[in-house]
């Protein structure tokens, strides 16, 4: 066992995973492997652009033979801010994208770019220009701002544009240069739509007519600098918008076929963002492969896809099968930058798989670095000198006592065993993984339980971590137990006052009320009669719960204090497809309202705005407002060691939702930090470094 | 007239304002007059800091004689990224607050710093840490995230960061050290209040407990600093929540009893943010007065406080009557930077009045870099290098024609003015003001006029600017005029159509519809039977519409696609006052939905989650979905002007809504931009200074 990396269990490549290492010519360049990280955004880019480079680092050591940047700024009049994306406005911002393409290529990889110019996406809030678009219409962001229309000008202008950001990705190093027409979410997608182009011009009407500047642009990208870059094509073949949209079948297909061999690569998906990066609660791997299937038989160009996947014999059967032939992953390298390394060394078992809970996603809707629920790493490369991979051996021989098997204490117990430390993982239930192994059993999230069976299996290969389940310990055992740290994950339960963001203070409650946390419904009991939801958590749980108790022919009304339901999960790309669920499932939703009072029949709702009050019938009464950790193990041994008591451990800590209730990223990441941590000097000094604007000296 | 500045009708002070420029003595420090900047947040911090030191300069240099920072966070275990404050975690932040206080102490005013801590009210979304507060809580964002409680550690480690940044802050120079518990936003004042606090040790409890970590912070920072800086005390008096908070009558009057002579300066306030800073819409000059008046007779030291006070008058009355010994502003200090030097300097029709809009405060929403309606130079000091009351004077004879007196009309003709062009200003109606003149008569925007008041008193001090009122101009009748540049600025209508974000395609229509936009009820007409106004454009006036329709007896159903009503105006904290008023007034709402059709008695209705369709009665429909530009007359005087045609003028340009429709204040922005780029070089490269992070060297 060493501190770096699991080498001694490296064995050779399975022989059936070879195709997936082999080269592909794309146009000029060729790639080393059919692993290819397509353009994501991340939360870093032109803000904190030391650790995006270093994370894209990490993802070409990890084994990807491209490694893509988010989309790319290539004008002051189309801007994002302050969402964080890349941004090539002037040669001020080379050295950005040179480290980057330095930090890629130093292992091998290719490196690609995919400027963008959003047009009507985007209300220059930041640069204060006024957006452009094919036709005049509002921006889509609900912001009172309309583009304007472009005209013959500005049509040129904005191909000399894209050609001076191409000549400028050229300089930086970048292999491959996209054009980017995806996802509904820029002027070239614009253009091409039916629904933002109603221009009467020769840029407007017809397909041919509406794909003139794509294809105008794709051959003054291939002029600037075809010789040695490849052009790649990004391009949402199908919609899910009927005839409105592009669809496979229809005009999604024609652009492809009309543009088959201009491109060194087709990039392909199903637009927009919320259908390409679908959550694993409402599309499993491989949900795009239908849509996209066709491009292979249109173009003899190299075809790129997506579909989470993180299965190599998956991804080995679409190639075989002609579907694709690189594999397409923003999520899956994100959760696993080393995904392809894994492959070529025989330990696909290592493989820490993408769950497909969009947290990543909420990064750049929040315009903060982004963060992965697998990967606790994601974003820390560079501010925190973590890997992903390897983590400093031990200092001491001290021993841990682990307290919980949640995801907290799963991850904390990898991470201290790869460091070598001795490690007991103690579980008062009889499976690991704490709340994920509840909630892994909900409808939709299947997948989360990948978070413990990564875990779980890590720890199952280190001689160092012994695991006992079924083992509730009191504090004196702990102590008993005489390990040099201990740390409490013993996770949170869900509260019943009704206590949250709308109630400060507990709801009045009838004695003969009913009521039922998540964690009871978890166990098993049944409601009965009418069930109200009352969510003041607005992330997945409320409407998860009431997917759940109506598809069991409950009654079910949902009571919010916010406007919609789920509210959080805009974040995740969930909220519309949850609120349609609920709505199709005749849920009733009371947006807008808290519950203030339970009667023996009855709640309360209480209007966010003018404090009326009314009440409904409700049977059982689900608060979903929030949790109280389970902290008594850890106050108890504080209270055994007090000053005169029994002798302390070295340390004591909390990690994980016993700490504070979060989400499960947040327990990863706790127990993540806390094996980085231990034996290091302790500090409340800033412990990462810093990306700060440089001042003016004037 | 000069290029620079309107010192020729410099006069001497009016006497009755003298008492506005005694000094007072603030403990250690004295300010040169009774002219406060409180601390008001500008979404520049630490993401522009070279902006915000500048933009605070100019404060300073127009008069006001302390000028305060935004909220400063003071420790990455509180951090509030994505929003913009300052941020002062450790040394490597202090040359952007020395380069601030610099800027300011260049004018001979006093520098105020008001170091926070968020505590439960954020995430911390970029440093990953966990939120503390008094007690185990949700963050007050919707944000899958809870705080825990803060033990006797934490808070002794707190009220060492809070030594550390006032230590810092001195270091920085400033003079005035804040311990900020106002707003409801940081932690002392959730331990101040009985809604967050439930602790059962010292600090909980009675007020006197719950008081003690701000009597503690207070002395630490007096310790820290007293002998050199003055210590103030930001806080809320009344919260209007009933018992529930604050009040002057209850526990904000105790709070203020009990601390009485304990900081050098009280700054007091309505809280939280959306009752501070209430917009004209919903509140007058002078609103917070009778809430804090009690803190005089309950202190002897200095009190500051607000009430987006613009008339020097009144001010001198605040002072006379002994309600305030200092007049702290934010917004009008933001609208006219130079408001106490032009009260010095005897020219107080100079003031730009705040118009109590509130788009300054989307800036610290959207993350992005402060603008306002009335000042379009906010926010460009440092990075366009432009100064609220200076500009270049014109490099040319060349005259101007300006068509339309809208607000950019009105402002370039203004700016143009001030640079000593010759300007000739074409209005077609009656009166100046355009938009403005029409939305000011509207119910709440009576303030809203002062865009045109402010510019038509200016250019009527103008000799070299002419007005012409009821001059319609056609294209033979400008290009006859022969002036050198023309601009059009004739504005924009809204749309029949119902095309928008949810319509991308004209809404179906009966023959027997009737149809009415803003503009025709604005001009009039009455609407009759059931009124559905649809509202897809989600700022100020959807909302209003109904309140004004059904004010006026009409049976109103309010239909938006978004989940609330004037969704955007969240972003001015207007959005649960506009909610409350139209139910209060029995307007239907219907969120969620579009409309789709329009039958001669209906309007069909479909959900945006399900698409399903339902009708309601509709005898009059008021689309408030986009507005059209009215480019005519451009287009015309182009098409005269074309290959072989007359000659053209040596420029042809539009602004404000005739070239794209969109806020008030971008139409002022465009207005002061078009004058102040007149005769430069034109290019469309980067406009302004830019604020890039330092990229690591390694």
């Amino acid at each position: 066992m060493t501190g770096y990396g699991k080498d001694s269990r490296t064995s050779a490549r399975d022989k059936r995973y070879d195709i997936l290492f082999e080269p592909v010519r794309i146009g000029p360049v060729t790639t080393r492997n059919r692993f290819y990280q397509v353009p994501h955004c991340n939360g870093m880019g032109r803000a904190y652009p030391s650790s995006m480079a270093e994370m894209r680092g990490v993802k070409a050591e990890g084994g990807w033979g491209v490694v893509c940047t988010e989309q790319v700024e290539i004008h002051h009049t189309s801007e994002l801010s302050p969402v964080i994306e890349g941004r090539l406005w002037d040669d001020a911002d080379l050295p950005v994208f040179q480290k980057m393409t330095d930090k890629i290529h130093e292992h091998g990889s290719l490196a690609g770019i995919e400027p963008c110019y959003d047009g009507l996406a985007t209300p220059n809030r930041y640069s204060r220009e006024i957006p452009m678009g094919p036709s005049a219409r509002p921006v889509t962001y609900l912001e009172p701002v309309q583009a304007r229309a472009m005209d013959k000008t500005d049509i040129r202008n904005l191909r000399r544009w894209y050609v001076d950001a191409a000549r400028r990705s050229r300089l930086a190093g970048f292999d491959i240069i996209y054009v980017y027409a995806g996802h509904d979410l820029n002027a070239l997608s614009h253009f091409l739509s039916r629904r933002w182009n109603d221009r009467g011009d020769e840029y407007g009407g017809s397909l041919e007519n509406r794909a003139r500047l794509l294809r105008e642009v794709l051959a003054d990208t291939r002029e600037a600098v075809g010789d040695t870059c490849a052009v790649a094509l990004r391009f949402g073949v199908e919609e899910l918008l009927g005839d409105a949209g592009f669809t496979s079948g229809g005009e999604g297909r024609e652009v492809v076929e009309a543009l088959a061999e201009i491109p060194d690569l087709w990039d392909v998906n199903v637009s927009d963002w919320s259908n390409d990066s679908a959550t694993s609660r409402f599309a499993a791997q491989g949900f795009q492969d239908s849509y996209v299937a066709f491009v292979k038989k249109v173009t003899s160009k190299p075809v790129v896809g997506v579909g989470r996947y993180t299965s190599p014999d998956a991804m080995v059967a679409l190639i075989k099968s002609g579907a694709l032939d690189l594999i397409g992953a923003a999520r899956p390298s994100i959760a696993d930058p080393f995904l392809p390394k894994k492959v070529e060394e025989g330990r696909v078992e290592d493989i820490r798989e993408c769950i497909g809970c969009n947290i990543c996603v909420s990064g750049d809707f929040l315009a903060t670095p982004m963060r992965c629920t697998q990967n606790p790493t994601m974003g820390e490369e560079w501010r925190k000198g973590w890997h992903p991979e390897r983590i400093a051996p031990k200092t001491s021989e001290d021993s841990v006592l682990i307290v919980g098997a949640g995801p907290a204490g799963l991850e904390a117990a990898r991470a201290l065993g790869q460091r070598g430390y001795a490690v007991t993982l103690a579980e008062a239930g009889k499976v690991l993984g704490g709340r994920v192994a509840v909630e892994s059993r909900l409808p939709g999230l299947s997948e989360w339980k990948r978070v413990a069976d990564y875990r779980e299996y890590q720890i199952n290969q280190m001689v160092n971590v012994e695991t006992y389940l079924d083992s509730r310990l009191t504090a004196e055992q702990v102590l008993e137990f005489e390990a040099d740290h201990v740390v409490v994950a013993t996770g949170a339960r869900w509260c019943t006052t009704g206590v949250g963001r709308a109630n400060t203070a507990p709801i009045p409650v009838a004695e003969e009320a009913r009521i039922l946390t998540p964690d009871d419904i978890a166990a098993g009991p049944v409601p009965d009669g009418p069930v109200v939801i009352f969510d003041d958590d607005h992330y997945f749980m409320g409407g998860l719960l009431a997917e759940l108790l109506r598809g069991k022919g409950h009654e079910v009304t949902l009571v919010t204090p916010a406007a919609d339901v789920s509210h959080w999960t805009h974040n995740t790309l969930e909220q519309a497809r949850i609120q349609k669920r609920l709505i199709e499932m005749d849920v009733r939703i009371r947006p807008l309202h808290s519950v203030v009072a339970l009667g023996r029949d009855t709640a309360t709702l209480q209007c966010v705005y003018t404090e009326r009050r009314h009440e409904i019938a409700c049977s059982t009464f689900v608060p979903v407002t929030m949790r109280r950790p389970v902290d008594t193990l850890y106050h108890e041994i504080l209270r055994l060691t007090g000053p005169g008591e029994a002798p302390a451990p070295k340390s004591l800590g909390r990690i994980g939702d016993c700490l504070a209730p979060g989400t499960i990223a947040a327990a990863v990441y706790g127990g993540h930090r806390y094996a980085r941590e231990l034996g290091e000097p302790v500090t409340d000094a800033v412990p990462f470094r810093r990306e700060l604007p440089q001042l003016a000296t004037n």
